[in-house]
């Protein structure tokens, strides 16, 4: 065995008890989340045919997808989990009550090189809603998102909502680059998200690159990387038909973030309109405040994904909400919690003559819920007494052969202390 | 699109709402029994390097493994979790606690033709001591598996474990068949394994296949076979020295079992070897006791898998507990229950001037705990109460204008029909 094997791949991640005690912490915020919103969890299995993912729009998602070909089937890994739930929705969406509120907590697997808070999997918490055209489905998903962040103890400022509409971009574009060329949108979207990384002038360089899909011209990138710098809606109106559905959709969703008492935590900005080519309306992403981390989770409307997959088109909106950025911010705020583990009681019997007992006692203290350890070799009572103290137990039951014989075990409180008598 | 990609890869299962909150309520007796064991969850990636699971012994799930090449790495899904374990437990064996007790319930991938009760992708719950050299292990693991077939309903005669020590055959076959060639134990005990389903006859020519890795001679074969139909432990000490380890350990792992109450569900049955190389020990698998399906659930004493992965030895047992058999049995006893979605309160705001009042109303229910669903379309009355009945809502609360004029919502409760008024 080479020492590489010895090591999980490069990229991804063990959960030791720790880990995997802080990792059920945080997913335990989102389950919660998830009910309280009448969200249904849901699962699809982790490799799925390669077909599901690859699409022609550029997007670095399906250049980085773990594929493979297997007896004849192009299969792979999925890199995200909505075009599994799209799939699932279609396959069924005769019978499925609509609207309906989805969602899942999966790893996700994208093959691509690591920076800060990106790993070759992650975790996703993607919530759903399936058959609801009308934004008060953003505007729930949005609700959600919020409660979250704050049920896992961040303080309203440490995070902020970045909003768009690409259908107001595509609104926006209509008279002029999309006039004749309608299908350059997508390709177009999925540059645009690159503006943080790259910046502007990359940006335009990619627009008007004659090799690349996209193709502008010079004036023509030049006015939208211009658009994309807009913070507020009614600059954004003065692009826009006077009856723009586009704008009266934002408009009612900021409305409706009042009643969910997030709209100081929301901002307008044009320049967001996400990576996936699937998205068709409303778009957002969180960030930390301090714009330091990669965005925290992210979402939006994608009407058009179902027609994609050869379906009836059926309206849907979402957001993946991933567990490594968060994990960062929350340890620079100091809210990832050091969690011990849990042991009520551990049963030291002296020696094998005493064993049967510790067994049976263990099944009693099980019956009630107990988390027991019997002690399983032959130790030393003092380090029993060590351990049992070092793992954080309640008690622990001492079994030597005169309290055995007598029908009694010695119980310490490892709080206080005190000892007394138990009849076995 | 083409058809096929709607369905999940051949082999894989989709898990919408219902199936899901199955899977849950399963998932949750493996937790419940692991965490009265004191027993700490781990989980390591889906993906590891090929080489942790390849060996040279002829075991099936070598040969069904889900592997790929990936820029130059070889790469392979899980068909098991027992290497990850071992894989983690190594990389840092100086500082854990010994004994560890761990467990996991994650998927793993198997590519193979498939039968009843097996399919490509399965989950399973595992449950290892490590560090722990006696039978106290043994028997603790089998009070585990007990626990959760009792806490999954099943009637204390519907499944029942058989139970072999590998350690036992091996001395019972070191006057003959291992004197010169120890080597063939392993790729023998996987032939062995084979027996329930191809025959006896069938495992004599395994045995003698002068181009298998095992090539006993036909005498030899036929001794073998005839000592795998032995059923008790006193027949077994005729092929066995007087001080025979193996048979103390599994005499006294007997005895233990009378503490948990469970020795009359065990049997010995010198058949029963297990299908992995790596075991050393004692073995077992829980079957139903019509003997209509595959085994539940495996285990045993795997002393010698740190060593083969190139570290010192530490002595290890655990067992597997599949998704799928359980399923099956408890299906067929009619204990498989059908899980309705929980939902508390549907809030109606009857347009969308109401809506507001219903996000208010909805924070102020789901601070509480509350599972609530806002309507979100613009819908029907009727359809709204046929469905939050539907649903098996607790409550139903109508926003109409002339309530939230008056500051108040109309409470229904849909198991009495009664109605009040209550104060937004």
């Amino acid at each position: 065995m080479s020492k590489t094997s010895l090591q999980p791949p490069r990229g991804t991640r063990d959960f030791y008890p720790d880990d995997y005690r802080q990792r059920e912490w945080l997913f335990g915020h989102f389950r919660r989340v998830a009910h309280r919103f009448a969200f249904e969890e849901v699962d699809a299995p982790m490799v799925e045919h390669a077909e599901l993912f690859t699409r022609k729009a550029g997007e670095e998602i399906v250049d980085q997808l773990y594929h493979f070909e297997l007896h004849d089937r192009h299969l792979a890994l999925r890199p995200e989990m909505t075009p599994s739930i799209a799939r699932m929705v279609i396959a069924r969406a005769g019978g499925l009550r609509m609207p309906l509120r989805w969602f899942t907590i999966t790893q996700n697997w994208r093959y691509e090189r690591m920076t800060r808070g990106r790993k070759r999997e992650h975790f996703q918490w993607n919530m759903d809603i399936w058959g609801e055209p009308g934004v008060a489905a953003e505007a729930e998903l949005v609700g959600a998102l919020f409660e979250a962040l704050d049920a896992l103890g961040l303080a309203r400022g440490d995070a902020r909502l970045r909003v768009n509409s690409r259908a107001l971009l595509e609104e926006s574009l209509r008279r002029s680059v999309l006039r004749q060329r309608p299908e350059v949108f997508e390709p177009l979207c999925v540059v645009i998200d690159k503006i943080d990384k790259i910046g502007a002038e990359a940006v335009v360089e990619l627009l008007v690159d004659p090799t690349g899909p996209v193709r502008l011209e010079s004036a023509q990138a030049r006015d939208v990387v211009d658009m994309l710098r807009i913070t507020s809606l009614d600059d954004a109106a003065r692009h826009l038909p006077d009856d723009s559905p586009a704008l009266a959709d934002l408009r009612r969703f900021f409305e409706l973030l009042e009643a969910y008492d997030v709209r100081d935590r929301v901002v307008f900005d044009a320049s967001v309109v996400r990576g996936l080519a699937y998205y068709t309306g409303i778009v957002f992403e969180a960030f930390d405040s301090a714009g330091t981390l990669r965005s925290i989770c992210g979402g939006g409307r994608y009407d058009r994904l179902a027609q994609t997959l050869g379906a009836r088109p059926i309206p849907a909106v979402g957001f993946g909400f991933g567990d490594m950025v968060i994990a960062e911010l929350l340890s620079d705020k100091g809210l990832l919690p050091d969690l011990p583990r849990v042991v009520d009681d551990v049963l030291f019997p002296f020696g094998e003559a005493e064993r049967p007992s510790a067994i049976r006692l263990a099944r009693r203290l099980r019956e009630r819920d107990h988390r027991v350890e019997i002690v399983l070799g032959n130790a030393k009572l003092k380090r029993v007494m060590a351990d049992a103290d070092r793992l954080g137990a309640a008690r622990i039951w001492l079994l030597g052969p005169d309290e055995v014989s007598r029908g009694v075990a010695k119980v310490r409180d490892l709080a206080s202390g005190e000892e007394s008598e138990e009849t076995l």
